[in-house]
């Protein structure tokens, strides 16, 4: 066997064995197999897909390049959340802490802002003093402790999967499915899982925008853990407008605190209420997810949540004190209000012009190697159906570099529209799979 | 601009303007787009092709990269012929003499055996002391004084395509018209020709073995040609037994001379007299295409074309006693005779089969770091549509290593197909495009 006649095989519309894939991925990590091949064969499978076998045998070989966390000496089932990216999306925030509190284990592996969406780590760390990479040991203590620890990837994680990653990255090939199920799956399944819970977005602001192609990811994902012997539940979300009001690291983390202390946006409320059930469920501590809804509910009314987000901040260095006193968090220094033009309803806030003006201001990155500034965002006052009034505010927006603003200012303006007549609103779950 | 841009709109079936693949291209040379990238934009190509305004941007960029000679103060037309490759085609060494005998300028650049097929350099080779690489000054004065040189491509000729080539070879993106064109005339083109004649195989032993294929390359090269304003006849001929009855370096040579002695087989002489005819009409040196006929002919039979071939080997270096005395050539130390062991007719000569065995005996290249055994080849007693009888020699077999004889047989044996009755034969020359 070569390497040009596992790419021949994959151009011209064949199915590869384990064996081909094993030899090709394997051969790549060692050197036998050039980056240039590599990308050959990513645009060949770009091209002529790969079937569930062959997925399953890529995430393997991708999860099984580095170190495979083994978690077997904790008590409880060991569950994830793992949504496909968003913006204004902190469910992770929210939920590792609610799944903690009704008795789940979470070793939450997440990730940073990248093209226009946020990153659950880049949130966390505008409290001050929050360390998102604790050691393997300290990670079995908290898990043990608290329930939950939410942390970066380590260098050891799925190695092969960022090494291919970064070249589909500029080799356009990062929008096909059965890479995307592998490079996922490679780095959740890492984390030793009994089960997962996938939240893949769809519409506007997803990396995914069309529903069909994000239910084809969803099959893909259900076939791949199911051969993993790893449950999973994948609800298919919708992205078309940001999720909540705030977009933009520490405004996002106080939305998060404030829900957990008890009032936040209903869309916010009914998608975490939702993913932590499913969490619950899975986790072995309801017997239906309906009573998993009641068990989240109940965690966040009777304040055991907010005390396990409490904790996850404090065990990880973060300053507790946050929960109480969210001003504490970085503030940007101006506000700017974008006010309607006219007489209406809100018949679009779209979540990438959203993301993108919030990266405009800071909030995000171009490129790995930027900085983040925690406290630029944006806060929108409506979304989408709400009625509103000439002149009256539609978002704020926090900023702190005025040239910034001005990049993001058209942007901002470019993601609303007012409509004369109410639009019909997007379901906020479209789907649920679970295999 | 983004070399990821480029891929993309390939990738998503686009046509890349000039300035994108002036943009990508040049960037490759200069290091700015990466080995990678190349190789995913090469699948793409080779998945979703390129129309001919894309192939002609593609092969002036590549041509571009290197010496574009300038033979503009040479008097007459240059010509030349190039084929996609096969078995047994020694076309080239009896041609250049032919048109050089009837006052045509022959620049000719040749390659070397790569595959399963011959190279017009090896087998001239096979004369002693012949010099395939003389400098630039030299070529200029053998094409003053003898009307023609064949000669190995330099390291300043077109090196993008080297370096594209390189890749497409180890990423299974050969096989794709647009491309192959673009790599043919890029060479082709820098010779500062009036006028080219290719030879587009066709046959199991082509490496575009189907004929429609074939036909796409052809129109593909007649455009590219025609928009570079050089007349240009394309020709589709046989290869699906091998061309001659000689298959091997200096078996072919042997063959060769024989032919400009007056003696060679029918197929050979139809071919050779056909290509140096266009060749001659293109180069103003006859009214009519079948003029051309007349003159190579004349040219072979009055013995102007065997004394243009002496010169060429004197003046390049070579013993050019090998004209009067072929025993100065390489000899097998042994030679096997396989034998038909049936009655009937040859229904099959496979010439890709008969190409491999001979590259088995050691007469071609695995690697293009392989040296070559002048010495060793088959001699086809017998052809396609040929009445045998159980027991009579079928081919004679040229070999010096007993290892390699016994990888080679097989090859022969599976090569040669007797059947019960006379098949159909194929045509030799399947079409004529020009342009």
């Amino acid at each position: 066997m070569t390497p040009r006649e596992v790419i021949q095989k994959k151009r011209d519309g064949g199915v590869l064995t384990t064996s081909d894939i094993a030899f090709f991925l394997r051969g790549f990590m060692s050197g036998q197999v050039a980056e240039y091949q590599m990308t050959a064969l990513l645009m060949a499978i770009y091209m002529n897909g790969m079937n569930a076998d062959e997925t399953f045998a890529f995430m393997r070989e991708m999860r099984d390049s580095g170190t495979v966390l083994d978690l077997s000496a904790l008590p409880g089932k060991k569950v994830d959340k793992h949504s496909t990216g968003g913006v204004g999306d902190k469910t992770s925030l929210i939920i590792a802490p609610i799944a903690a509190a009704c008795g789940v284990v979470v070793p939450m592996i997440t990730g940073r802002a990248l093209g226009h969406t946020g990153g659950t780590l880049d949130k966390l760390q505008s409290i001050p003093g929050f360390n998102p990479q604790p050691s393997t040991e300290k990670i079995k203590r908290v898990l043990k402790e608290v329930g939950a620890v939410i942390m970066g990837q380590t260098e050891d994680l799925a190695p092969l999967d960022r090494r291919v990653y970064a070249l589909r990255d500029v080799t356009a090939t990062v929008e096909s499915i059965p890479l995307i199920t592998a490079s996922i799956l490679s780095k959740k399944l890492a984390e030793d899982l009994d089960a997962l819970v996938m939240d893949v977005k769809t519409g506007a602001g997803a990396f995914i925008p069309v529903l069909k192609d994000s239910q084809e990811l969803a099959r893909s994902i259900v076939f791949v853990c199911r051969k993993m012997k790893t449950k999973i539940v994948v609800l298919i979300t919708d992205m078309d407008q940001p999720l909540g009001r705030a977009v933009g690291n520490a405004l996002e983390v106080r939305e998060c605190i404030d829900y957990l202390n008890g009032h936040g946006p209903a869309d916010l409320d009914l998608l975490s209420i939702t993913l932590a059930a499913h969490m619950i469920h899975l986790g072995g501590r309801a017997r239906t997810v309906e009573q998993g809804v009641r068990m989240a509910r109940e965690a966040v009314s009777n304040g055991t949540a907010a005390k396990r987000f409490r904790e996850i901040i404090r065990i990880q260095g973060g300053n507790e004190k946050v929960m109480d006193n969210p001003d504490i968090l970085p503030k940007a220094a101006n506000t700017r209000t974008l006010r309607a033009s006219s007489d209406g309803f809100v018949g679009r806030c779209d979540a990438k012009l959203v993301g993108l003006a919030s990266n405009a201001l800071g909030a995000g990155r171009s490129r790995v190697e930027d900085t983040v500034d925690a406290s630029v965002g944006i806060y929108l006052e409506k979304k989408v159906g709400d009625r509103v009034s000439r002149g009256e505010p539609l978002c704020r927006i926090h900023w702190n570099d005025e040239s910034r603003l001005r990049d993001a200012l058209p942007l901002i303006r470019r993601a609303y529209e007012i409509k004369p007549r109410a639009v019909k609103s997007r379901p906020l779950i479209h789907a649920v799979f679970s295999g």
